[in-house]
């Protein structure tokens, strides 16, 4: 069974308290448990973390290296940790940038992703739904 | 049973001669197809349609003002016309930008979009699936 | 008698019920509406309308040319088309560029306008009084 | 009665001799008392006054607090004096900025207003008709 | 023999009254005419056509998908119309960009294009000759 | 005993009218006697003036020359007046610039100070403790 | 007894030794010895902590939730630690960003801040003494 | 006898204490007494005024309009007064800039002058003898 | 017969070896060879120079004055030679500014010309036929 | 024997895989033994480490503050982190900022370092061999 | 007798026939006559030179090293050239910079000097009496 | 034996007297000298030169074209000469860009190399020690 790494970044902890107007009513666990779901439905294994720190973040993509494929939702890292976009384009699995807001309608800083060149593609804006979009997308992506 | 407008934008009928690398190797007739099919599934009906002019989507946007959501791929128009943005702010139903490429992967000028902030969300780079996820996502949230 | 082109471009055709808070209330038709009856007032012609079609927006201003004057609200193609600038540039003929909303106090982009430089002047954020205002404008001035 | 105060900023009282081409060749008084006599025709009472310095015209803004509207050109300010943007703001009366000569067709500098987004509306290059269109304006909307 | 598509963009045919100091004072079908003698002179076909519609203009160069080569003048298109950036790289035929007055002595948004790049190159200042120009490059490139 | 001058700048005779929400409802009065009261306890005396003029508040800042530190909330000129940098740079007494609402968090013009390179520092969205803080630290600093 | 946090970001630990005459000749220990002298007379908890490394501050704002304020040096994240912003914004506990030297009148980079826009506040420029205000400053405020 | 008005902006008044190194260590009046006797050796009058405030300056411009030319120190409103510089294009005399300190060797917003391109020229980095140098000009240049 | 002046600025001695991607395979002498065949053909005199130094092209074209016309490549002085610019302007003959690549397809900043402001026209992309064309607009326009 | 501390940053650890046209062939593993061999020719000792925390890095550059000299590679960081900068100019020892690839030939956003500032110098686009040089620097200068 | 050195750059060998209504309708020799003249009545000794080439003007002011001070026209060199820059800084010996034209109310572009940070002071728009003056500077302030 | 071409660029000759601080207090002599002398250890030969005139230095990159690599210190050209970034491509040998100061660490326009893009690399900062440490690598390389 193929295994996709789901690595959400700083601040994904608090959701469901955080700015529900933003980020949804949902806590990560929910949203993660939705993700298992899914991931059942597909056939795939969802190998889900959420971590603050950069440097943590870029040492589980080195670690996801041998995964089918990584969703990764980078947080407020996004606008400026070039050094995730290296680890990302370093391990070489396709990756897809998921965002819960859509981040092209909120402040001009937060429409510029530093990482998204080295992904796949970037799904923003459709909330929770959009980890289950970009899992499905590289389960089939990955059947071809 | 819900109507979901799908617009492509200009030149997008040249799909499968143009540039395959980054369009794809579909034409738009096969993406077409594609995308009946899953609305099929997902019992909703997709009104499809593609135009070269930019007055023509807007009256098309605004004759989608009936549906239930709304995928677009404004193409090249995504970068300046505030016309096709204003006329998807104007007829208020959910709205997904798709685009086939990385627009954050290729030259500066593609990774602006002036139409992505009227819209609930954008897709970009996941090939012809961006429109069936846009569609699965907007048959979903509308089920809520 | 003198006539005076009306045209009024992309999405004003939505108006009464786009966005009232910044547009208004009154319905395109109601607006045409005024801008007649004050004509009659000022003993001139106009001729209204309305084109969601940069092109055809070109032509109209193109069919303009033996008009005493012209009342244009070029909507969101004033930030970026300079081809109707320069269509108006080309008729020679005073013309008043008309905003209903403020533009000047909402997103920075329309603050811009690219086609005022070749008119006469330009009326902001003074709803649909500005059409009237400059109607009487274009009378009074061509009197002289 | 109501009364309009009608604020003209710095080097408006050399007008008729500074640059005819650009500014008219009406004196600043032949200009009031074209602004007077509309003011009658409208019933309402002009308030009229001339000041060079940036503090003058804040305290004159704030003398005004009492009256139906203003009209303001607020000369070179315009383009940087945030002190006056904040005082037409905090009088909370409705305000209509008029320019002369048409100012998004002269130095690029020229066609930025900091003052602008505070007022109701903007009318430019209307010569000293604008004055009267402005006041026209006030008084209708006040009748509403 | 051989097809070269001539596209003449918007207001173009204005040309003869609109500013002449700037376009020169022959009329678009004199030019035209000096454009189908020299095309027969080099014994090709000269397919010429003017549209103010950036959509028609569109449609135009994907039919002229066929031809040896075309000359294009975007007019005001050039400076911000991707779309038909898009399509003339879609088409792949060899285009020259032609410009009759010199875009880079005027104002400063006319010295950019967003066009050439796509081109084979462009030619712009030499009048209407440069039509006959880029006509006589494509015919000889063509012969190698 | 030493003297501390207070300076306020453009528009603050309006605080507790002026846009509550941002500014707080305390009167410019009410403001002088909490720093009156604080600077006795302080023993310290506050001199406090308020100016809507740029020169005025260069003159007051001249006749501050002998104190022992200056509080100025320099209110809109803060973003552009380089003259009122100056006269704090040439008295060379400790200054501490104060502003009642948090300017970092409103438009993106009120973020840049041109005066605080030549303060000591900085004190902004404390509401009216900002000037007892500010107070405060004079009187310490002094001490030392 | 409520607590307020107190929160040093990174190389603050080396203050004293790092350049005195930008950071003043206190250590760390030092200050810390008269914050919290201030906190007791104040009746209020100091909850101290210095930490280089982004995540880890991150995690400390998380776990401030409680607390009845927060006092925040972040150091050099100031001017690019967008998840930092983020996390304080989330926990929605009135937070005043503080720096010893006067961000203001050194390199350019370092006048902006990204994280004052979610505080209440900012005191920059007034040494070790800053940290007291702003401790005094939340105090008070909370006892409103 | 002709007069050459020449007026001195803010802060020059404090000229000899105010930072010598850039400025000098001469007073107004020292330099004031240069000029005189530079006039009287050029055979010209000297109107000399020094103001604080903007609003005077553009008075004592407007005051000017009959003397033969004018020597304008306008200190930091040299960077941002388009008011002074409307003034000075207004009384069409000329009019000569001067600095004492070099304005292109300070911070970097002092290069810039919005007056210079009204004036005739501009003189700076030449202490005291920059005002009699331009005396000089204006006296020489008007035998002519 | 005529003359018309041909200058190749530096680098160009190195074609046929330098990025014959780019620049093409011919050499410096041989599209010397051709415009000297053209030339006749067109029975003008073609005088064809290179330079590597600014200072010799300044020279170039000072001597030039006399010519009917200038046909100049200047390589990379074209994005900043303003001596260049000043010297073309000066000597007041029509010139052609000739790129054998297409500059605008380039790195950025050779898409900037400083000098094309102050010749009659530029032709870039069509290779060494660029010269030959340049020739024959300048024998031509010539002519009439 | 004096000591330099070697300092790894982000995604090195990956060297030898990641993209191995830009950073070479050799493992990080391979390189550090290249660097022993030459601290031993060179009679220094080498305290090699790597880190993709921004955290740990400032912690190791502060644990590095008796050594003789400092070479570091700040990878990603090289970009952005002002604490990493700080940290460096914090410690006072001498650093030499090493790149494998050429910083300077790649995306824009790469050639600035906001940490070469606080280093002696900079060496980028020698391979693993700068390293080399950068002790022998290092060692060099420390002898004088 | 101290000697000034007087350097020319490029283009300026053509004055009298380039653009008499920008830079006056004295030729360079004729300027060359007053500036020997004046340096007579000054006690001093011109050295006057002229050069198209940056690398000579770099050559003649590093010749100049033994002067008592020079005056530099480095014209269109002074936007750019930085190499001229260096040179001046690296002769120590007091530099006026001198334009006969203001360089300031010209094309953007021309309003920056790259060496004016280096020069002692500069001098534009009074024509060839700009000239005198410099020299009559130097002279009086080497008296000193 | 293999040639190391090194050419030091403009105001390099005045190494020694120029800025000591800055550039070092060895003559240019006394850098070759070491040059030299290093050359002898790796078995190579240095043919050093040096140069104030652009085109001669791209007259010697192209003479250097047989060499084995290229040491070059470009000086101020580092920072505009486009035509020395193309002749150090055209010739197509490895080149290393040397700075004696560290470029990064001086005023913001030094930071930008337009000749690094085209360079094996750069070495800046290590004065000049970084011309041996650019020998030793074009000599290691070279033995590859």
């Amino acid at each position: 069974m193929r295994t996709i790494a789901v690595i959400h970044g700083p601040n994904l902890n608090l959701l469901g308290s955080r700015n529900p107007d933003v980020y949804g009513s949902l806590t990560m666990e929910q949203i993660n448990g939705k993700i298992d779901c899914r991931a059942k439905e597909l056939k795939i294994s969802a190998r889900i973390r959420q971590f603050n720190s950069e440097g943590e973040i870029i040492d589980a993509i080195h670690s996801s290296a041998g995964c089918a494929g990584m969703v990764i939702n980078p947080g407020a890292y996004t606008h400026y940790s070039i050094a995730i976009r290296d680890a990302i384009e370093a391990v070489q699995i396709p990756a897809v940038e998921v965002h819960l807001s859509n981040i092209h309608a909120r402040e001009q800083f937060r429409s510029t992703s530093v990482i998204a060149p080295v992904c796949k593609g970037q799904i923003s804006g459709l909330g929770w739904r959009g980890y289950l979009l970009a899992l499905e997308y590289l389960a089939a992506a990955g059947d071809e």
